[in-house]
């Protein structure tokens, strides 16, 4: 190739990949997966005003923090927690070697799967479920088993890993945010040691930006080795009032966008909203019996009640999940 | 010009540009205040180790987590730790309106400015201090009187603003770092919401990058706002053995490079130099008297004795200061 055909030949990839680069009708959607409507628009006009350096709303990237709920709004929680079937699972596996447990009545009920008791035990209730079955190893071998137990475990109605079952609009949406500047965190009633060893993977958000419940932890040295111990007692509760703590707490800064989906996030949407400048609050409405589930007022996992009631008054955006959402999970591999 | 000129200022301009950008003998040394030394060699060469990926010992930019202890390593910890100096400047300010106080030998040292006293009661016998000048206000609040007397407080020697007695080939250290893709952590004994007002601004560390010690904090709604109040309560001790669990707690991962200057230092050096692959500790030895200062085994702030023992044990890099280090802090404005 001569030199005038070289450069016009260069100078022709230069033209094509511009115009791939500058032409957005070419650019796919980024979120393709909700339908057009009210919610979709909310979303895209927050992000507009808060990102464009022209906007009166304008708002610095080391400050554009969103905070997500993990249960419920960013996977799948019924029939129960992720998390509390690993901890059934677990307290199956290890009941041989614990006769005692038959005399406690959560631990029994766990042991024979009596969900009626555990879902009317409520989070105090639970506490003792929790520290058998997630505290006395080292934070590594928790991470060990959690892994090894999502790994092979299925939701018993979809017959998927958890990690599978989460929702395809929320997972645009997190890399919508991302790349328009801001830092996203998942700020859960969920325990933070049971969520961190997946959440980079899955949602693309590292172990630092996990806020979570925890149990104690203290360091020691074993044999010469330093180690940490995770202890069977609680450490902090990430639920309800507890959520702007631990917001607090992790991030050290408010939010401008808060996303849930039931009323132990109503005090994270509260916290967030009432900052000065453009503020965004988003409550996921399960309405979708047909394709995953329907409940809110009366549900024992994922009680949607008076957050329903002050997203009306607060103007805070609700998505209804049927009518929003063009699919729920992303496809099977 | 013509076609060919044209054409030919272009290419010199490139041709230009590509030379500034692939020669490294024209860049400035990003270790500038560092002398070449084993201190300065051994951080480039780890740098090098775990940054190439080449090299056998690559770690992906994800997992370059380095942390470094504030008070000491950072900026100046004599002769008292700064936010010591905060909290008799807060317990004078305020003891006009709680002649109760003086019945409290602790209080009544810090109002008469009995430094011995304060010196020996050691951070549990400092609590009280803590909890009359750092509670019972909301973080907002708290922030704002921060920052109001860092504006305006002068260290007794130096009689320079207190955030301008930082270490500049620390600052110099921070950025390289992060220049080679790593995050940058501190995690202090000092209060994680006394640092965080003014982090970002002098090290370029954000708030959430911030781990330290906190008193507990309560989210209410006081006339339909939604309010977090600081409790006079301790909820966490981030020194000693606290800071792997608060490392542990925040940032989720081991880091792979800590640095500090005393014993409190000790199990966070320990916790990062134990893990697999590539690690680096360093201490800071203060041994200048005449620019700083200098002390180790004997100090009441920055005792260093075990940590320095260990240091030897451990093979982890320690920084003369004196001979390591061409300037301590930034030229004056």
């Amino acid at each position: 190739m001569g030199f005038l055909a070289r450069a016009s030949a260069i100078a022709a990839l230069l033209v094509s990949s511009l115009g791939l680069l500058s032409s957005p009708g070419a650019a796919a959607d980024p979120l393709a997966s909700w339908n057009e409507g009210p919610a979709k628009a909310a979303i895209q006009a927050f992000v507009k005003r808060v990102s464009d350096p022209g906007s009166t709303d304008f708002v610095a990237p080391a400050q554009r923090i969103a905070v997500f709920d993990n249960d419920g709004t960013l996977w799948v929680e019924q029939p129960m927690y992720t998390q509390l079937a690993f901890a059934l699972d677990r307290v199956r596996e290890l009941a041989p070697q614990h006769p005692e447990w038959r005399g406690t009545p959560i631990l029994r009920a766990a042991i024979e799967g009596d969900l009626k008791t555990l879902a009317a035990a409520g989070a105090e209730g639970l506490a003792e479920l929790v520290m058998v079955t997630h505290a006395g190893m080292t934070p590594a071998a928790f991470h060990k088993i959690v892994t090894d137990w999502l790994a092979t475990a299925e939701h018993p109605r979809f017959k998927r890993k958890y990690t599978d079952l989460v929702y395809q609009p929320m997972l645009e949406l997190l890399a919508y945010l991302r790349a328009n500047g801001f830092t996203t965190y998942i700020v859960s009633g969920g325990g933070i040691e049971f969520m961190r060893p997946w959440t980079e993977k899955v949602y693309g958000i590292l172990p630092a930006q996990v806020v979570g419940s925890s149990i104690k932890t203290k360091f020691e040295m074993v044999d010469g080795t330093p180690t940490l111990v995770r202890l069977p007692a609680v450490n902090f509760i990430d639920d309800g009032a507890g959520k702007p703590v631990g917001i607090n707490q992790h991030i050290g800064q408010r939010p401008i966008a808060a996303f849930g989906n039931s009323d132990g996030d109503l005090e994270m949407l509260q916290w967030t909203t009432a900052g000065a400048g453009a503020r965004f609050g988003l409550i996921v409405h399960h309405t979708d019996a047909a394709r995953e589930y329907a409940y809110d007022r009366t549900s024992s996992f994922g009680h949607l009640d008076t957050a329903l009631d002050a997203a009306a008054a607060q103007n805070w955006t609700v998505v209804d999940m049927k009518a929003d959402w063009k699919t729920i999970f992303p496809p099977a591999p």
